[in-house]
């Protein structure tokens, strides 16, 4: 038995182009002379569609691409998922299901059973889990079929939740000959190599192979590294599909081949996922150039870098904007990184608004002291000039800010905080370090300037400022991040864990939710840990806790 | 039997500052010899706790509270809302759910048996539903306690889920003496009679009264109106609390009493949520003062008319921000409205740092022709003084956007988008109309002077420029808020419910998407229509569909 895995970049929501890729790969398939066809979860619309479903025009137009994507599938099976209506009792209307095609006929639906809801995922907002599992038989196989999250809680890994049952064990009384899972799985530093061992439980539970077919591609915050799997009944992962591409990946059940190691550079991993984050974000969106504010800084450095390998140098243009406290090497390591990286390099100062800003607004200062007030001016004026040349020539801007400085609101909201997408902004800065010295090794040149990565880091905004003026060392911020905010432990346990004084816990979670209004308006983020600011993370505006 | 129903304002997560609320109201039940003393749903942390009911100690916090509160009770039941671990078997560690004291003990927990997960609540994120509903015998009668969405389902009035069970059904046989709901239910144009609708409802099928205990106050973006009710058991309604203020309804349900009528004026009870939701926000987040550009049009007059009366005249700067494009009778206007208000206000030009822009950026615009370019930088100019004055004085700034121009984003990110709260951006343009009209009507002179209200609509970001230069009527935007995005209809069901041709639907539609990246980067928004953007409607960032 052959099956072919389609690892599927969609666009949310376009259904006509995602039906397109469909309808090619099955005519890929049928070349190939396989037996079945499979595609990742929600195939149709892309995951995740969000309240496009409310729409029941939407809804409607799925189920006609179905019909279309039945047709072309004259002697073969092809599996691929969509939303549709629920027809028994539930709360809510719809199924996050799999159509199960057999030579051009429906043959029936599998419903996604385990529906998350929790951290990035909302399915109990739209979906009715589906009452149970079954056995298709199909060509002499008896083969189960299930979405998703129907395979983690076997393994043991969900957290948050707790199902009442258990897909997998359900199976197993019924002998599958072979388990398929449509998956759209996010990206997380990490996590690729744990999908394979999910499968190998379930492979080991059910004695047969499990073969994994998961989307590809970023969708908007949320990048998916496809990476689809095929373990055999003993759980040794034999086919492994590219990691961060689209794949046809062709599994022969009947052939005998040995174990493949699933091996990858955690960090080269964290590299493509940001590349791909940056190239879908773009290309999704229909734009091509990208323009940032590069300041002789290790963040901006990486994103430079970043949005290279997306989009190509000649699309990516670097800006330079000094004021009275930039200083030299910084105006210098600015230039010399953008030759570096081949892209165009322009300065303007930005002394001449500034002066002009500072004038206007003396009267209205009262005689009072200079605070952050002056230092908020000079990076909103740094976004004003960012934002006119987004508008004038159609570049989308790139935030450079990172996770650790987001945190605690270490950044200028319209200011530093301005862009369509903040490229960094939920690694952290002990990660943006451990990821420029990476590329210097991977690159086999020095592409990030020795000087930008050994330099105190500043934001430069008043005389002889370094961070760490108003930041604890960032080794501590990023403990903090991974104690209170990913792991949910209490103050007295971030202490104790980390070794970090009772006081300065108490003092920097306080300005993590002091600085959740400047989040809500920050630019999306895209997602690459366990739990990223920018979307999975809900904390209150308004609050009264610690 | 004598029953306090304390209509609590509470801050989220403020554990202590509630808890001390409800003890002081456990006195004030004493003094006024109730027998049991009622509270809204999660009184304890304030609805809703979001994220914050993750951390596992802020949980244990609230179980601590819960022993002090049950210390206060001597010889009284008391009825309050808290999260709490489900000992069960769930697929959520927490239930929402009420504990019922009697005489210092916790005698039991009802829990939240409806969780609703559509529009602006997410509770199956976090909690798992209750078993169901029981009797409690107090004072010798047959009690029912339930919690807010557990009163609707029988109403028939929840729309986007369908439940399985119906709580109120499944207490009828048990022939309930009475009926008590923790509710926290917010506010919504022309929402707080249909509460009285639900509750007559029950009550009916009961056959005994029915007591709704709401909280009040606004909690970011949601505002919740109060007018806790009373029915008796022919569904007549009773008492009614105080809407947008804190309350104390005694009733005394052996007192013969003539049932009320519930009259309240639309306009006036709109204008009341959005008071209380700029006024709470501000009192909750510890800040006194707001300051907002003043333009001379109906938005940012309407905004300084709700701020000074939810802050106080003295506490509201008005900042008038004139160009070379701004006309006379707007300066003037704006000076006038100020004056009516009794507000401060300034003028502080924006030629100076506008052309310092336009000839600082000259060389980078390659001589392209004038666009929306110089239009936002005029509006993002404005934003940078309002939130510079912001910093260096302690202000939030206000921010003027209605709906409809929100919707289309017609409205410029960082710009006139600026400020720390959204105070009218879910109010449509036709709706700032009446509200301004009824304004007028309501102080008995004209506040919001006649040519504010009659001048075309304008930016002025370009000379002579009129808002239906870029946008159709707002009567038609309005119906495209109604039709597609509250109620989810089709591109033909609105172009044929409101006689708009389909070529315009469809471009509006495609505009909605299209301003969804503004969206996610604006202020917080208060919510006060079926479907805000601003919170309970989520769609994608980067998306194909239309």
């Amino acid at each position: 038995m052959k099956v072919l895995v389609v690892q599927l970049n969609p666009i949310v929501g376009d259904l006509d182009g995602n039906t397109n890729k469909i309808l090619k790969s099955i005519e890929n398939g049928r070349k190939k002379k396989v037996d079945i066809i499979i595609f990742p979860e929600l195939t149709i619309c892309g995951y995740p569609p969000d309240d496009l479903v409310y729409h029941r025009s939407f809804i409607d137009a799925m189920e006609l691409h179905l019909e279309s994507i039945a047709k072309a599938s004259k002697g073969l099976v092809v599996i691929v998922g969509l939303a549709r209506r629920t027809l028994s009792e539930g709360e809510k209307h719809l199924h996050n299901s799999a159509a199960i095609i057999y030579d051009q006929h429906v043959i029936g639906f599998q419903d996604k059973c385990l529906l998350p809801t929790y951290d990035v995922f909302d399915e109990r907002r739209y979906f009715e889990p589906g009452e149970g599992v079954r056995i298709w038989n199909i060509r002499g196989k008896k083969i189960g079929v299930i979405i998703c999250e129907d395979i983690w809680q076997h393994a043991g890994y969900v957290s948050y939740t707790r199902y009442k049952r258990d897909p997998i064990l359900a199976l197993k009384p019924l002998k599958p000959d072979l388990l398929l899972n449509l998956t759209a799985s996010p990206y997380q530093f990490q996590k690729p190599d744990i999908r394979v061992s999910v499968c190998a439980k379930a492979a080991k539970t059910l004695n047969c192979p499990v073969i994994l077919c998961c989307q590809v591609g970023a969708n908007g915050p949320l990048i998916f590294d496809g990476y689809s799997i095929h373990v055999n009944e003993k759980g040794e992962l034999i086919h492994l599909a590219k990691g961060f591409h689209e794949d046809e990946m062709l599994v022969d059940l009947t052939a005998c081949v040995c174990s493949c190691p699933f091996r990858y550079n955690m960090m080269n991993n964290l590299l493509e996922a940001l590349v791909l984050g940056v190239k879908d974000y773009f290309f999704k969106l229909g734009f091509k150039k990208a323009c940032l504010g590069i300041s002789g800084g290790i963040d901006s450095a990486l994103v430079s870098y970043i949005a290279t390998k997306a989009l190509g140098k000649e699309n990516v243009i670097g800006i330079g904007m000094p004021s009275r406290f930039t200083r030299e090497i910084s105006r210098s390591d600015g230039r010399e990184l953008a030759k570096n990286l081949g892209i165009a390099y322009k300065e303007i100062s930005i002394e001449k608004p500034f002066e002009s800003f500072l004038k206007l607004l003396e009267p209205h200062f009262f005689h009072k002291e200079k605070d952050v007030t002056e230092e908020n001016l000079q990076s909103r004026i740094r976004g004003m000039i960012l934002m006119a040349l987004s508008n004038k020539h159609g570049y989308i801007v790139l935030s450079t800010g990172n996770k650790s400085e987001l945190a605690l609101g270490y950044s200028t909201l319209y200011g530093d905080m301005c862009g369509g997408l903040g490229v960094i902004a939920d690694v952290t800065k002990t990660q943006v370090y451990n990821l420029c010295r990476y590329i210097n090794e991977k690159e086999e040149k020095t592409i990030i300037l020795k000087s930008i990565i050994e330099r105190p880091p500043s934001a430069e905004l008043k005389l002889d400022q370094i961070d760490l003026d108003s930041l604890p060392e960032y080794g501590v911020i990023d403990n903090l991040l991974e104690g209170y905010v990913e792991n949910y432990l209490s103050i007295g346990e971030v202490a104790e864990k980390y070794g970090i004084p009772n006081e300065l816990v108490i003092d920097l979670v306080q300005r993590i939710h002091a600085a959740e209004y400047k989040r809500r308006q920050g630019p999306p983020i895209l997602r690459i840990s366990k739990k990223s600011f920018g979307v999975g993370c809900y904390y209150p505006l308004v609050q009264g806790w610690l």
